[in-house]
């Protein structure tokens, strides 16, 4: 028998009507003869709600009681799902993280998972029950509650759907699939049929936040096909599958743009084995995420470190940073709270010589100063001023998606 | 040490402000040198709240869904709690039905507790922590959420106190303490200060709502002194406790009113063994609690059989006992909707003749024609017409309660 997990999101549980429709689709695809695996989220707001009762308490309450307590939300949506399935006369039975169960390790907040025991998930779906599972939770190994972090259901999702080998893995959402761009900047951006789990990957990091990044990471790992599609209507949206023929030909998938990125360039610095390690260390010990890093080569002695943070962060590494540079003898501290960072993913990256050549052509055309370029196998990400963030994905999706460059 | 189990009701964690409170009340018993095991309801209008959604979803939600979904009120009070004690420097950790373990049969909407593994209890108070309980939720042997039925966290926090051997089991509400009768009836009524299980049990079944019946149960059976107190200031309630020296030489404890009786009568019934049952059976298996039974002795062959149940399932009772007078050749069914029962309770009369006497007096002193009689060993219950109900309660309380009868 066909086996399929879905994961609703909480916009598709948002309320008693949304979960009426959603209870309605797993009718239907159930009576089309599969076994189904709903993976829910919490209704949208609740984790707000839940979040700020305890922050009302404690600025910085407990993580162990935080989860306790975001769990709920997920728990209340399987239960009401399973209640509104049965109501339909489909036979359906909730399951919470402990009692599939979902082994994490102890990491309040951002657990990860460990192991998957589906013994009573394979047991209910053999009786013909639809299982409903609670997204976003498990328990360790002292029977202490966790959960995954933000967005966490689509991992439990991608999770529950390699333990039990699914044929499917269907994330629905608010949104109808993984496009070339954000359409509200490049109306032209189109909606892409199947992309690879590493091109997604660098778009998930970049700010296309369909997929939550670490559910992409699992769906690879255990080679799960994952069919991100909306939740509204039945159109297909996109499959997220692992490398298939012909992917290589496309030299670009997709074009991101991530807004929020703020500079730091520590300028003069003698360079010595261990600078880079001596002023980014403290900067990741204070929890500040450093996205990209580039030093130049050293003219008379003396280099330059230039990073980038999340704006919000901006202030704090500034300090932190202007601290480091009088301590290891550096000339000083230059930054810009905004800049924007612009990304093209592509497979064909790898095969294909030139595309970097063609990215920094088409923005000189405009006159788009590039301050910094990083480059992966199947990325490049170049940091631009901010006022150039929107102009540059538009012309950057011309000439790579629309005219489709043969090389 | 000393340990103390403290249950918070649902008024009591109301608010983020009402949650404040306890915990200041939690950490000042804990730095008194006990050790707390702090018991909690869902935060009040948290579980109308959630069975409203279910409601909304199918009229009759299946118990097993409607436990999962019940139990987050008490999970989410448990977590927040914990939040609010860790902000004060106190350490504390949440327990829910299935990490304790609180072991119940598969009853779901009204599980009875089994047994309780108390383990990770114990190893939280030994290492100092609060253990803050969810209240009203247990776990079955295959792993299945249940709850207790409304008021079950009173359950909860003496089955606790028993399993863990505790001092006190304080029940913290909204209310200060058990009455000699409700004193919007009766501005003469007092606070008792200690009571025995067995009046608080006649007490709390007649309509003196301060405790769960099935606590008071529990506590008697495994003899766990019980202290109802308010939790909005430090003055002390009421004792529930075993009896004592000097508590049979008070004669009636209580006076207690139910409002909410109607009355039945099967006239003229051929008066043959199996009566009772033939009438009374179809109405018990319907769902509907039988209060009062009456069957007087036959005069001619016939007899009449009388019995009280709910308002609310007068016109049902009505209509099922009209098609089985029929059946069994009585005469007739003649009925009430509206009457009252108001009952004396205390251990005195065990010892004591003459009081059932004296309250008939009391009553027809005032002209208060008694429909039905009852007694058991510490009650005696009269059905009166429902106009006659307060003033009944404040003629018995004052004969017995603030006069004190010697015999």
């Amino acid at each position: 028998m066909k086996v399929v997990v879905q994961k609703y999101g909480g916009t598709s549980v948002g309320s008693v009507e949304r979960i009426e429709a959603v209870a309605d689709r797993v009718s239907r695809v159930r009576a089309e003869g599969a076994a189904v695996v709903a993976v829910v989220s919490a209704m949208s707001g609740e984790t707000n709600r839940l979040i700020k009762l305890a922050k009302d308490l404690a600025p910085s309450p407990a993580e162990r009681e935080l989860d306790v307590l975001m769990a709920t939300g997920e728990q209340a949506s399987a239960a009401l799902l399973s209640i509104a399935l049965q109501k339909r006369g489909v036979p359906a039975r909730s399951f919470l993280g402990h009692q599939i169960r979902i082994g994490t390790d102890s990491a309040f907040g951002r657990a990860r998972i460990r192991n998957i025991e589906i013994e009573s998930l394979r047991e209910a779906l053999g009786a013909g029950d639809v299982a409903v599972v609670a997204g976003f939770q498990g328990v360790d190994d002292a029977a202490n509650i966790t959960t995954l972090g933000r967005g966490g259901s689509d991992t439990s999702a991608v999770a529950v759907a390699a333990a039990i080998d699914a044929d499917a893995c269907e994330i629905l959402t608010d949104v109808d699939g993984v496009y070339t761009t954000d359409p509200r900047i490049c109306p032209e951006a189109r909606k892409l049929d199947r992309i690879s789990y590493d091109e997604m990957l660098e778009l998930a990091s970049l700010g296309a936040k369909v997929l939550q990044i670490r559910s992409v990471e699992a769906a690879k790992r255990f080679d799960v096909p994952v069919h991100v599609r909306t939740s509204f209507d039945d159109r297909p949206g996109t499959w997220v599958v692992g490398e298939e023929a012909g992917m290589e030909e496309i030299l670009v998938s997709g074009v991101a743009l991530d807004r929020d990125q703020a500079k730091l360039t520590v300028v003069g610095v003698p360079d010595r084995p261990g600078l880079a390690t001596q002023v980014l260390a403290p900067v990741a010990h204070a929890g500040i995420v450093v996205d990209m890093i580039i030093q130049n080569v050293s003219h008379e002695g003396d280099t330059d470190l230039t990073f980038t943070v999340p704006q919000g962060d901006f202030d704090r590494s500034l300090e932190m940073v202007r601290k480091i540079a009088e301590d290891i003898g550096a000339s000083g501290v230059v930054g810009d709270p905004e800049v924007v960072k612009v990304s093209v993913v592509g497979l064909g990256m790898r095969s294909h010589a030139g595309v970097a050549a063609q990215m920094f052509e088409v923005l000189a055309r405009e006159n788009i100063n590039i301050q910094m370029i990083s480059t992966s196998e199947i990325k490049i990400s170049v940091v631009l001023d901010s006022k150039y963030g929107e102009l540059a994905v538009r012309v950057l999706h011309r000439a790579f998606i629309e005219e489709k460059p043969d090389d």
